[in-house]
């Protein structure tokens, strides 16, 4: 691939791709911490090598990794090591393209993105706080230098929220946006619903699984859902939202006993950032809040179990727009921040590759895949049907999972089974030569890990 | 807002985003097309004007319609009538920035999106069968003039979906993709569960509501699904899809029994385009199909009803991602054109607007907005307890909406009760003055209209 994207603003170059001939240059990337993930990053960038080349047509190359303390670090880096460092000059003097945020913290975090963004060179991060508490000044400092500073990463992990916000939506507006914007505390949810459980016995099951932190406050009293929300409010509303303005009650005092009164009422429990569009004395205003809601079971936002992040927005002309997905997690972190990376790396995603480096898949042929399926069909109700049935399946090696087998009344019977997966071919096969009418034959997934 | 993103990629550029200090000239956009799509677009860029301007710095000028019978949209057009032209040398005598593409169909459309990309103009396009026919073709001929191509509207309206794939998920590895990519067959599905239906009386039903043509082929035998599914497909694997190689099996042969016992096997059936990663004969291989499947009701697919568009990721290292909206419709459609017209307009969209003409929106204060309440309380049980909550409410004009009141056996009684919209100061001083214990006061959100 090698159609090259030129973002210029000029009226004639606006839009023009640049073919570039010549193979190109890596990419060079500096990480700013190596944890959880740091670590993810480095792996997902090695490991997904062919993916960025395909996206951007340009490989990568890390050239800088700074920790507190490289000696820690330098059996995980491997042949990297040499580039761990604890000094940012050492960063700077590697000559990095771009520099990818993952070390969280408000300082020295903040004084190392002022520093690099005042260089021109451009940031991706993940650090959600240090986004929500100093947005306005880095976003100056990087427009000032003319340098990018993109920031998926930072709020709800994976989901592409920021992007969706950003570019997508761009062109619309946004009347509303509702969120679960905190795993820990969805998981508590779900489960003080699915077990009757209380807040204490959630909070330390959350905390023996690794949802939750020794100390909880952030996600429990609603800190961590109110940057976030600060965050999206801020681009959704094009308006300067400091966290101290967002309401955040949390989940502390919610009660089994409401737990299980909201159900009685249809609802469920979930901890919801709003941020809506309302007229206040004649002027339009954005309200903000996060707090426990009461959400009818037939709401999007209920049906959101475990460790979930999901974002409903509602606006015009679009409609409703809902994405929900990981929100939290070293490797689902690590994707957003490759994301912008790529994002940074200035391509213009190809529909169709051209590199001979990146293999094109070609169409698997239907028995490629054995699914769980469906039968439901006519047969003459007499004695033996059933084992007519079973016997024609059992020879193609097809077991069944459950059968119902009722009479239709007239001298027909329903007999409806699932089998355990098999291919589409074989099950066509088998059924040939039972005598049926009005048979209808479907895939049937598997249920969903709770 | 003035900063401007260069995307150019030398090694020194990348990521560069440059200071303009001159107002910039207008983009000047040509519209293919003024049906329901082309006409709302038209009607997004005049009323979303600021939002452009937010997200880009610039302004959109319309420059040029392509329609097929210029008198006929005389009125519609209003003081942009003289812009209609059925001539295509008039659309690129109109020197256009952009053009957007809402017009459909094959021919002549693909000799006029072949022409104006060969001239180096950047298209934004919403025609589904176009892309998934054509693509190849098309995006050659871009990437051979440097002029950027780009479709979101052609798959699934105002889903992100494209953008995500190619974008957020560039640098990842993605398993397989399940959609919901047909909103007809998704209201015909879901009203065969909730009412017992047959699928003659859904079919008739969504004609009567416009959501299925008089000829519904397209829709229920799976067609429309297939392009969107190749389309899809063609960017999660990065190969080449063509859509006779997407098996394609529609929803004309479900019956009410089928329905009927999918939801005792605890399913529900919805139509699901599935291009999915498999191992065949030792190689990497796509499968593709478009079939009714059983959906467990666990399943984030199953809880997708009516007209609405679903897609699910599944891939390594960001777990699932899921995101549902409407999939048709003019509006929708229309938003989703200008996201990519902002995005080939070249904007770095900015966090925070400076632009005086934008108006930045004030935090609302707490009581801006009147919700529902739950509220659960310990109050001592003896008569005159409920006379005096409601009275404390009535006299903050608070009505009570529903009540429930329990001994809880120890001289004490839990009352929950919910109320109409009020505001959340109104109600708090309402309870001040009520002796209870153990309270929750949350707010609850109404129904969603189904």
């Amino acid at each position: 691939m090698s159609a090259r994207h030129d973002r210029r603003l000029g009226g004639v170059g606006l839009g023009k791709v640049r073919t570039m001939t010549t193979a190109l240059a890596p990419v060079r990337v500096a990480l700013l911490g190596h944890g959880t993930v740091g670590g993810s990053l480095r792996q997902l960038l090695l490991e997904h090598r062919d993916h960025v080349r395909l996206a951007t047509g340009r490989d990568v190359e890390i050239c800088a990794v700074l920790v507190r303390d490289p000696a820690k670090h330098a059996v995980e880096l491997g042949e990297l090591a040499s580039l761990a460092t604890s000094s940012l000059a050492d960063v700077v003097a590697s000559a990095p393209d771009v520099v990818c945020e993952a070390m969280g913290g408000l300082e020295p975090t903040r004084g190392y993105l002022l520093d690099l963004l005042g260089r021109g060179i451009p940031v991706v991060t993940a650090n959600k706080q240090l986004v929500a508490r100093h947005g306005t000044e880095l976003f100056a400092r990087a427009a000032e230098a003319g340098a990018q500073l993109r920031f998926e990463a930072s709020v709800c992990g994976a989901l592409p929220i920021v992007r969706m916000l950003r570019e997508s939506l761009a062109a619309t507006r946004i009347e509303r946006l509702l969120g679960i914007l905190n795993g820990t505390t969805n998981y508590m949810l779900s489960a003080m619903e699915a077990t009757g459980a209380s807040y204490d016995d959630a909070l330390a099951d959350a905390q023996r699984l690794g949802y939750a932190e020794p100390d909880p406050t952030e996600d429990v009293e609603g800190l961590d859902a109110a940057a976030k929300l600060a965050i999206l409010a801020g681009i959704a509303f094009g308006t300067t939202v400091d966290v101290e303005h967002v309401r955040a009650t949390g989940i502390s005092g919610v009660r089994a006993a409401d737990v299980a009164h909201a159900a009685l009422l249809g609802c469920r429990i979930r901890l919801i950032g709003r941020a809506e569009r309302v007229v206040e004395g004649g002027s339009a205003t954005v309200l903000l809040d996060v707090t426990p809601v009461l959400v009818p079971i037939s709401h999007p936002l209920a049906t959101i179990v475990g460790a979930t992040n999901a974002v409903l927005v509602d606006g015009a002309p679009f409609g409703r727009l809902v994405v929900q997905g990981a929100g939290a997690g070293g490797p689902e972190t690590a994707s957003a921040l490759a994301g912008d990376l790529v994002s940074v790396m200035g391509s213009e995603p190809s529909f169709l590759t051209t590199d001979p480096h990146v293999a094109m898949l070609p169409v698997a042929s239907r028995d490629a895949r054995r699914d769980r399926h469906y039968v439901r069909m006519q047969v003459v109700d007499r004695p033996g049907v059933l084992a007519t049935v079973a016997g024609a399946l059992a020879a193609l090696d097809i077991s069944i999972e459950r059968v119902l087998q009722q009479a239709s009344g007239d001298g027909h019977a329903t007999l409806v089974l699932t089998t355990h997966p098999c291919t589409p071919g074989a099950l066509e096969t088998a059924l040939a030569g039972v005598a049926s009418t009005d048979r209808t034959v479907l895939p049937l997934l598997d249920e969903e890990p709770a």
